[in-house]
């Protein structure tokens, strides 16, 4: 039993995808580390040859997935999983455009110097200081398709790659947009009619538009202290690990949602579980014959003139994580970010109708959205948080701080990588989304 | 007890690399299925959502890397080990020069005709035979520089990788030798005055020569037979799963290395034995403060116009398999066989000292070489394969058909990725090296 007792430990941080890890619960209650003190680099993680035994990040999850840990971790994932790539093809990259050196310099210091107030604070902060505050591994922020601000921390370089988390379920959600948008996938279909064998699963009678934005009513439970709780069940079927013997459970993504129960009305409400993502996964992989990581290398990364590969971590059958499994490069991800602001145009081609990022930024209903203080008015469709807000903002979110944030109002896109030590994005977001309407603000008094 | 008779099958194909694949003995006496009954696309692996259960390859390796399935794994090791990059940086690529398309189709006609006579036969096998015969995945041949023969099969297109097997090693001697050539490394040292915890084990006072060139008198049984072989304890310490608990055993490569007991004596013969890659990986990374999946990326792929990352496999505590991890693109490495040919210079720049590639070339002490009945006069040196033939050729090898081919000569290079039923390149060679040298005879002939 007790390997049994470790597969949930190899669950691909499905915990942490799903917006609570176990480093944050061991970490309950104590004052963690500053971004300073946890710096990978100042605590030496990993350096030597070997490193000392107590620098040594290793198996499972609920060691290397632990803060400050994961500060190393979440720019190496792949040498702990088992991962497909998502080519960016063979041909040369597009540099992004750049202010001048000069200019670089000059909104660096200005950007670095901007004061917001914190949420729930009645104190001012520095953009510069909620760098440190949110420990940041990594910010990019473009204006009118310009890089303006670049920096990188903690364990990422520009050559670098860090765990997008939950980002990758607007991965997931764009793809299906744009199959939605191009005719492939008709958003009013029940699942059930394009996956029969969903058949006895809650999800066989939602419409796949419900999937999409998450008003499904399906169980998933994630009480951490309970070992009967959904999210073990769904850690160890996710494990690629082979499976013990006498193990009886779901084998795969795929195998456990086809056994989701029912849990309220679908259509009714918003509730954020990250299952969906992988229903439209799987929704995703049915009608086009590809997985999401060849589509993902089709339609944008070998189109969009991305630097790097990026990659995908799987089950034990090779489905990759559409709900969690994406590490990319930050300046790639700004690329997607500006793809989004430029309604499907990037160098100067066209990859997806302008339709599906209006459709995603109009929003979802925001009557049905609940339960995140920190976006009061917001709503979620087809994977993208929307903030409603004056400037028409909208996100891709993950745990520990991740996003790509695209404000149109202020034609900014601003991307950050983060290791924040916890989980949930509702610590993080009082300093966050105030200092990103500030630099919008900087930005557009620019102009 | 279960999970610790599993890990032998999570240990990254250490059999496979060290010459004999747990596939190879279940396939004994059974005549194999041919190249084109074989072919992955034919079978139909994972092609499905989901596959038919007895289409998913899955874990562990004993299934993952047992034929036919193999044929279609050695394009996939990264979807079911940790693994790490190998980058090509942010550059451009540099695209390899060709033939013209005119030129491309008289050479392939051409050479899809030669014939030639396999080893031990006293019939002919044409050119093109041999490719199905040796099951070829992906096939490059280049002459003075140029591109006069690609294709691909099986698993394999010109924007995937492949697994290199034991070429793995002459990467790993690649960067050895270069490092002794720079005055970096001292290969009259012994290893325990570079790493001096190696002292309770039989590598302590071996040369870093008789490293690389594999002179070590070091024990290490391949008897699958015996439980307590050492393949298995290596197996069982490079396996990247959280060990179980009560494992007493070493854990990772180089703790694996500290406990090698003593056979013969250093210097006196060649013997082909995995765990001298892998000592000469630490050595090389003690030297340098880098892993040679970084090495790999500084001197070699961010340099040599790569078209794309290559990645290796790791143990549970990040350490690269430098005895069998690599895989690669097929055209990268036939910048790297190109980068031999011209003695270190790739696209005008020069990468590395001439000398590297001559001292590889010229060769071990093929006195010291024997038990290899197809390379009759052959040596080994700096972990490369050197045949003293009339052509000075000389080869990286891996099981089940690898090779990159360099006959300096013919001024060719030629890059074999393979998935042949069975491991030990001395069941292939009869049909590759003959034609090899047919090759070499048609281009010195079209000069």
């Amino acid at each position: 039993m007790r390997f049994i007792s470790r597969l949930p430990a190899m669950g691909l941080s499905l915990a942490v995808a799903a917006g609570l890890s176990a480093s944050a619960l061991a970490q309950q209650g104590q004052p963690p580390l500053s971004a300073e003190e946890s710096d990978p680099r100042v605590l030496g993680w990993m350096v030597g040859s070997p490193p000392p035994a107590d620098k040594i990040i290793t198996q499972p999850d609920s060691v290397y997935f632990s803060f400050p840990r994961l500060r190393w971790s979440v720019c190496h994932l792949r040498e702990f999983l088992p991962t497909e790539e998502i080519s960016r093809g063979l041909g040369a990259p597009v540099p992004l455009s750049y202010l001048t050196p000069d200019e670089l310099t000059q909104y660096a210091e200005e950007i670095d110097a901007l004061t917001f107030t914190p949420m729930n604070s009645d104190g001012q902060m520095t953009w510069k200081d909620s760098l440190g505050a949110n420990y940041t591994d990594g910010m990019l922020i473009m204006h009118k398709g310009r890089v303006v601000y670049e920096k990188y921390s903690g364990c990422l370089n520009e050559d670098g790659k860090h765990a997008a988390m939950s980002m990758t379920k607007s991965l997931t959600g764009l793809l299906a947009q744009i199959l939605v948008a191009e005719g492939t996938l008709d958003e009013t279909k029940r699942v059930i009619d394009i996956i029969p064998e969903i058949k006895g699963s809650a999800f066989a009678t939602a419409t796949v538009r419900e999937v999409m934005d998450m008003t499904t009513g399906v169980k998933y439970s994630e009480n951490y202290a309970d070992p009967n709780a959904d999210i073990w069940v769904y850690s160890r079927a996710a494990s690629p690990l082979p499976k013990p013997e006498g193990y009886k459970g779901p084998n795969g993504y795929w195998e456990y949602l086809q056994q989701v129960q029912p849990e309220g009305r679908h259509g009714d409400e918003f509730h954020y579980k990250t299952i969906n993502s992988d229903m439209l996964g799987w929704i995703i992989t049915r009608v086009t014959g590809k997985e999401v990581t060849q589509l993902a290398s089709e339609r944008l990364w070998s189109k969009m003139g991305a630097e790097q590969a990026a990659y995908q971590t799987v089950d034990g059958k090779g489905v990759p994580f559409a709900g969690g499994g994406l590490t990319a490069s930050l300046r790639d991800l700004g690329r997607l970010g500006q793809l989004m602001l430029d309604e499907g145009v990037i160098n100067g081609k066209r990859l997806f109708p302008a339709e599906v990022a209006r459709r995603i930024r109009q929003g979802g209903d925001p009557s049905k959205f609940a339960g995140f203080p920190t976006i009061p008015n917001g709503s979620y469709t087809s994977q993208w948080w929307v903030f409603h807000n004056d400037h028409g903002a909208y996100a891709a979110r993950g745990v520990h701080g991740q996003t790509i944030y695209v404000d149109p109002t202020a034609e900014m896109v601003l991307v950050r990588f983060a290791s924040f030590p916890t989980a949930a994005n509702g610590r993080i977001d009082p300093t966050s989304l105030p200092a990103y309407q500030a630099v919008a603000e900087y930005l557009m008094a620019k102009d």
